[in-house]
């Protein structure tokens, strides 16, 4: 098969990998409709973290080609939403929905280990309780859904991730620091919770647009402290019921903790940093924080209900579009800040 | 009046102050009949913190004796509960409930600024929002409900503020850090939250007694790294939903941590002396915290009906109990460990 390979830092080319085969009878194999590049891949490409040169990529949807003998509530020809962390379903932390830290769990695309999304097949261990079916005929769903059926595979469920960690409650006012695809995620998730006021944090007239069309009622652009000073102006000196830090630098967090108000949870999502917090300090204004890797497994299904009636739209953070041999600019594009997020075709349906 | 006073670390004595008098309309004057000893009172006694020379103690009950003119809902006679910091009722912290964070409140006893609970009378400020009246005659209340209201005015808010902050639900495993008063009220309040598993972290007989009869289905007298390895081995490896730091110090905090499974929140109540902790580390496992000072003004209603109810006895933590002319000694039981929590018999009804 083809797909995206990585090279090192800056260098990703497409090349051929072995066709994946069913190892274990608990696995699937999916033929890759669409995929992604994510933020957090980024990090790889700039040379910043490691990773090991081979396949790449954590989010897709696609169509089941072939389900090992024990799997059960797959089936070939579906159309299904695989999270960015598979998870065997019945380990304890599976079983209180927190399928990222699934004992026997993994993410797609980390290295040599796993098949990436961002190639034409993956096989899809525990399959059975990993990918999420999408009702109806495949055909029968429009490249609009299609994109935001994609954006649950990660983006989507992370911005939810941060609201929920922060216990956005209807009639909140929330505050965003972060307008990635992750951040402008969390507006529209905090909108669904039933946030009345969504302050997002922004400078570029495009994301700026995003988050209001997801629901941002206000636009703070500066940064730092300056930042923290027009949340408190804009909330009469109070501050945010929740804070959602969707970038996951130390600035970026001292701002989201500088705008909570006491009683306030910061809900964090950005892959941290270099991020140092005072406890002391946030003892004594009661703020504290909760998040981590999201699980998107557990989220899928609700999301995707929303996705189905209309009522959440998140393939709009797909602002470049590109097929496997433009894998390069994808990345190039997001890296640039030309684009929120970059969506890669693969696959037919 | 005669009151406690602070004269410098390891030395109270007994003295004249004066008496309290109305200074603003929403003042009321109460006379003391129950006060008590902090945990958080001997870090000025051990000369660790510092505190004005002064009267002292945050914890009282007693009968209202005058009411400024502008108090309403709190009239002379009445037996009231007085949460350890004031609070106006009306600022936006207020309004949500973070009472202890009001930006007019104060703490009682802190110093010279205001009158001690460790004393024969005591000017509440917002008397009208702060003090909670007990229904009916104050003497139809047997001596138990009176110590069980007494706790109501801190330590049983702060360990309900522990639970609440973890988000403690019904059919939760629980670790409570710390063998203190407050933890121990952890342990009732996480019971009265319907923690079905309760793991107390307590090496001490009498207290382990007291944190069973006050729910603790199993005890742990190891510390550190070990006491992560019991909890864990308790919990089938997976950790406990909620854990509940009610120490302060940086190897309790550890604990607390180190038995939280994935997606638990640490409710943190200790105030912190020397805490620091991982942001990155504790990211990834997904374990967050929350707390700070407990809004004991707003909890105070509902732990208050449970008093009186039956339902909960919290003043079972006062193991010693002296007169205000006992007040070194009473400091001293507890500095020695000798007492759970000292009570002061002040006033009669």
């Amino acid at each position: 098969m083809r797909a995206a390979i990585f090279n090192g830092p800056r260098s990703i080319s497409v090349g051929d990998r072995p066709d994946p085969v069913i190892v274990e009878p608990t696995d699937a194999i999916v033929r890759v409709v669409l995929g992604c590049v994510c933020g957090s891949d980024l990090w790889y490409f700039r040379g910043e973290t490691p990773h090991a040169v081979g396949s790449i990529g954590h989010e897709f949807i696609g169509i089941v080609e072939e389900v090992g003998s024990a799997v059960t509530g797959v089936n070939t020809g579906q159309l299904v939403v695989a999270p960015f962390v598979y998870c065997d379903g019945t380990c304890p932390n599976c079983l209180v929905g927190m399928t990222a830290h699934c004992r026997s769990g993994g993410a797609f695309g980390n290295g040599t280990a796993t098949d990436g999304g961002q190639g034409q097949f993956v096989r899809v261990p525990f399959a059975g309780t990993s990918l999420v079916p999408v009702p109806g005929a495949p055909s029968g769903h429009s490249i609009e859904i299609l994109r935001s059926l994609l954006a649950l595979s990660d983006v989507m469920c992370t911005g939810h991730h941060a609201a929920v960690s922060a216990r956005v409650e209807p009639g909140d006012t929330v505050a965003v620091v972060g307008d990635g695809a992750v951040g402008l995620s969390a507006v529209l998730a905090s909108r669904r919770l039933g946030a009345t006021r969504i302050i997002a944090l922004s400078r570029n007239p495009s994301r700026q647009k995003l988050a209001k069309e997801f629901g941002a009622t206000d636009i703070v652009i500066e940064r730092g402290d300056d930042a923290i000073a027009a949340v408190l102006e804009l909330t009469d000196g109070i501050g945010v019921d929740a804070a959602l830090e969707c970038v996951g630098t130390g600035k970026s967090m001292t701002t989201a903790l500088g705008v909570s108000r006491p009683g306030a949870t910061v809900g964090v999502v950005g892959a941290p940093h270099g991020i140092k917090v005072s406890f002391e300090k946030n003892f004594w204004r009661g703020v504290g924080w909760q998040g981590g890797v999201a699980p998107a497994r557990a989220y899928i299904p609700e999301l995707m209900r929303d996705v189905l009636d209309g009522v959440i739209n998140p393939g709009l953070v797909f602002d470049f579009e590109t097929d496997l041999d433009g894998i390069q600019s994808a990345y190039e594009a997001m890296d640039e800040r030309r684009a929120i997020k970059s969506l890669i075709r693969i696959g037919s349906l």
